[in-house]
């Protein structure tokens, strides 16, 4: 497989990794998901890993880094449907993810990305902030 | 991997298909999938298979064979994401697959399921029927 399919769903993109991600295909997933924020204007992006059994720190840092990608295009990235093993690994390996969100499952992290997206556009606010220049 | 992961979104199950399903995979995605929607009260389940480049006659009939189940515990299923040289394929092999709905995205995927499931419960029909007896 050469790319990672990326499904749109409401104002977020969801991505469900499968496999281990190689050099190759994490930069194609960065590069595809930094396309389809933009193209799409999706407010988050639901990274489900429920499929992996093991996570290297190669895996860890590529998760910060979509997130980072994510942060300055504007849209939230939510990890979603870690293994409790798979924690325990991060944690002893010092990755912490502190740069990302994580959720139990793909509906409470959509629901994590509502939540934020209608604190984010607190429009009554902007006006207020207007009304003050 | 031994497991393909089953996503709950909303009143419906969504699996991202990205390798190709060989015997045992296969199997063990059925009956994941019926365990599921059993365990869920799912109505409809969207198979998306964007991933895949290619498609043979045992995916062609796997497909069918998902379908099929879900039907009997009362879920609709939709395929999703086929990319053209696929379908040209499936058709090409004479799998045309009769007992599966498609729909070229998973948002209209859900649309569809959506749909089907309000029509299929039209409660109003149901006490007009019992009125009748």
């Amino acid at each position: 497989m050469d790319r990672i399919p990326i499904i749109k769903i409401g104002g977020a993109l969801l991505v469900s990794v499968q496999i281990d991600l190689h050099d190759r295909l994490a930069v194609a997933l960065e590069e595809d998901l930094a396309d389809r924020i933009v193209a799409t204007g999706a407010r988050g992006v639901l990274i489900d890993i429920s499929a992996l059994e093991i996570v290297d720190s190669f895996m860890g840092r590529m998760l910060d880094t979509i997130a980072a990608v994510g942060r300055v295009l504007d849209a939230e990235t939510v990890v979603v449907g870690m293994r409790p093993a798979v924690a325990i690994t991060l944690v002893e390996l010092g990755l912490s993810l502190t740069g990302v969100k994580t959720a139990l499952n793909v509906e409470r992290g959509m629901a994590m990305i509502a939540t934020s997206t209608a604190e984010g556009v607190d429009e009554a606010a902007i006006d207020d902030s207007l009304d003050d220049v």
